[in-house]
């Protein structure tokens, strides 16, 4: 086992990673951009290294610095968290290169798995269910439309090397086709520098549902059952639960074998989740990608299955082997993640960086909350402004969504715009409860949403309440008047 | 259901029980004393009614003034927390005449479980196995000598009103034993105004082992396994956990069985802990007594079997049937509570009551840290001085241990001397690693304990940054210097 690892990332993942670092008796090394200084993962780690300015490429993209500081901190392993440099093969490669350990799958598996159309072949030659679509990618409008008709429309434009969204189009009809290949096109050369694109089949109102596997280079490989990420606002997850309303234990099965047989196929060791749609049947599901890495939602993971998957990460790349098998695995309960962004949901979520004047974290049975800011931090605006994932776990789906708005009441942040009335409004909604959850949810559901009344107000009194000590929020028979500080008046209000 | 439930109790155990009201869309009144105006409990309730000055007898145990708050706010249900009224028969059918639902028991359980002869008598009837002892209690010493003779020492004498040690004495032979029953009699006759008490068999190095049981007013019963409780300061429990290593999986089944026939034959609704000693052959368990209330150390129960017991006692109470069988539970991983304590480890554990100037709380995976304080709440000299009930939960035993351990150094409190550095000793020590958690591991292995100087350094440290900006105490090749706040310089530190 290694004895320090260095943290190639920033905010509530790196402060997560560091946590489990920490509890396997590991020293750990943060690294940070300028503006990061004061950053809570800087705070939380051993020891700390700058990297440089503030944009991705001088700092949390920057391969050789992030070698070099491992080097001078005689870090042995370096755990890249999601985002950044986590699905890069090239810091894979140079790690090795430099003698460090990746804890993350080889580079040639990062680099299959990261083309969409290479990863479509492996899974075609694993009997991995494919949504009907092409195997080579190609800018040529011709051969697209060509394709299109063939499948039948509508269907789905994407870049070859892309993700986040970027170079993708949906076409329901003939005619819109040539303008949004040369748009998708167009885009991916900007955003990858590589213009290919490919057609999917569009399903409609499919799910998003995704299988966690764990691989140990023994050739032992479990899945941890499913997340369901239908939620989503321009293919960014916002709310994730499993288990997945949609699936039967028989489909749930038929996915995780599927899963297995993925990476399997693809030779995976370490963590990974292989995406799928599941079609509005609730039994036919299709291959989307494999994410190489940690995903953002595996705490709602984690508290279903009770395993570590940060520890079983490194655990891994240090060689060891699974300490389970599949029959060990079981769910248990239910578990909801809300991903809390400093961003502003009445103005197209536009980020709102800024600081944060208070920030009371909500707290409770069965409430985990991964947040990588406190309060008096600059959420700075060159990255994501992610504030935190808010996760709960109840014994029913029913019980987590209630602590889920309990939880999301008692969440207070003032000096940034948040997303959290719009998850409250989401978590309270009817078709969230009933579980109609597709991936058309937030534009049918909750296009134009604007914060209510209600929550204005309380956020202007306490507002109020933080700058004068004598605003007292609170009411009922017998409170006390007059209280001496904002926190107290702040811990007794809700939203 | 009722719509607003009335918690009667402060501290932790109201706000642990206000959350699982609030998730259930139940209104929450607290009650509190003068010296209380500002405890978090009235902060996170609903409505708040002051009942009187600091002594319990004018407000916490002031029956008349509670009911009154009820009345007062239309809540229609009372929690009596733990301690304070809740194992109080006399409150309860106070509640009953005033038209309000006790939250446990009725008053004829209570009063004939908290007679320590009369619950004797109904487990030796339910066939619950006995510690040898005396079912009828006496102030005679001649009728001790006697009956400590006929089971043969070493006995212990309890008081028949007893609890938390007052009245008890071990006595190990013949000659101690007169002056031992004239000075526990005496001390159970001030504690109690009740000066009978009687003898049982002392076993050698035992276990502290108990079942959680949950009832409902249909007729079923289950247990929620186990939870051994031997670390033990005085006969008060310090540290929790479960499983216990100690049961086999046959005698985890046999004393489950036990404490649901102990139930059942006393009428038992809602939840309850039946405690039993294990004898050292790890096979062996005898009845000691039942708790008719919640357990302060319920939360281990609730991580390893994934239910919350705060609301299944409130719907329990409400009518509810539970909503599973015995054989929908079971034991997932392994956690383990460690109470944190505003006293002096180093001074017999005296109270340390005062304000707290810094209070940072460990969060993360798998930390639940149930808080009835925060940064500058005054801790009253009034009341039990918990913080709070820090519990951590993995995978394995091992994995909890040291998540415990990392939860404990990222738990700053500065202002009051805590357990905590005497607690991240007893969890990092051999005999706790090995299990061996016998009801003498304390006084074995930790009497005279002293803070190590690493700490002592740490604490100063920490406070000289509390008071000066310009401190940093962290360290690393490329940490920033100068943070601006305790807040920062505090987060990096680790003790």
């Amino acid at each position: 086992m290694f004895k320090k690892v260095l943290i190639a990332n920033r905010g509530e993942i790196a402060v997560r990673v560091m946590r489990s670092c920490r509890e396997m008796g590991l020293g750990t090394v943060a690294v940070y951009s300028d503006v990061d200084a004061h950053a809570l993962h800087v705070l939380e780690a051993d020891e700390a290294v700058c990297l440089g300015q503030a944009e991705p490429a001088a700092s949390y993209l920057n391969i050789a610095k992030i070698i070099e500081a491992a080097k001078q901190t005689g870090a042995e392993a370096i755990h890249p968290g999601y985002g950044f440099l986590a699905e890069n093969a090239h810091f894979a490669t140079a790690c090795a290169k430099a003698g460090l350990v990746f804890i993350g799958p080889s580079p040639r598996v990062i680099e299959e798995l990261g083309s969409k159309t290479r990863a479509r072949q492996i899974m075609e030659k694993a009997g991995v269910p494919l949504i009907p679509g092409m195997l080579e990618p190609t800018m040529d409008a011709d051969v697209l439309l060509a394709e299109a008709q063939r499948m039948g429309y509508p269907v789905l434009i994407k870049a070859v090397a892309g993700g986040g969204g970027k170079g993708m189009r949906m076409v329901a009809k003939a005619e819109e086709m040539r303008e949004a290949c040369a748009s998708a096109c167009g885009e991916a050369q900007k955003a990858f520098g590589d213009g290919n694109v490919y057609l999917e089949k569009n399903l409609i109102q499919p799910r998003h549902v995704e299988i966690q596997i764990l691989a140990d280079s023994h050739g032992n490989v479990v899945h941890l059952f499913e997340r369901e990420c239908s939620i989503q606002r321009r293919h960014q997850k916002i709310v994730e639960e499993t288990p997945s309303v949609a699936l039967t234990p028989e489909t749930r099965q038929a996915m995780g074998r599927a899963a297995v047989a993925a990476a399997k196929a693809a030779g995976y060791v370490g963590a990974g989740t292989v995406e799928f749609l599941l079609d509005h049947d609730g039994r036919s599901f299709y291959f989307l990608e494999v994410n190489t890495r940690l995903q953002v939602e595996h705490p709602i993971t984690e508290l279903t299955t009770g395993v570590d998957l940060v520890r079983l990460q490194v655990e891994i790349a240090a060689g060891a082997a699974l300490p389970f098998g599949q029959d060990d695995l079981a769910q248990r309960g239910h578990a909801i993640e809300c991903r809390v962004y400093a961003e502003d949901p009445e103005a197209d979520f536009f980020p709102s960086p800024g600081r944060l004047l208070v920030h009371r974290e909500p707290k409770g049975p069965g409430v985990r909350n991964d947040c990588g800011v406190y309060e008096g931090f600059e959420v700075p605006m060159d990255y994501d402004p992610i504030l935190a994932k808010l996760v709960t776990h109840g014994r029913t789906r029913e019980e987590a969504r209630q602590r889920m708005i309990r939880a999301l009441q008692n969440y207070v942040v003032l000096g940034v715009k948040t997303s959290i009335g719009f998850l409250t409004d989401v978590l309270a909604s009817e078709p969230f409860i009933a579980g109609q959850t597709y991936t058309d949810f937030i534009p049918r559901h909750f296009a134009g949403w604007r914060q209510s009344a209600d929550d204005l107000e309380l956020a202007a009194l306490a507002y109020a309440a933080g700058e004068s000590s004598q605003t007292n929020v609170a009411s009922g028979p017998g409170k006390a008047a007059g209280w001496p500080t904002p926190w107290q008046t702040l811990g007794g209000w809700r939203l």
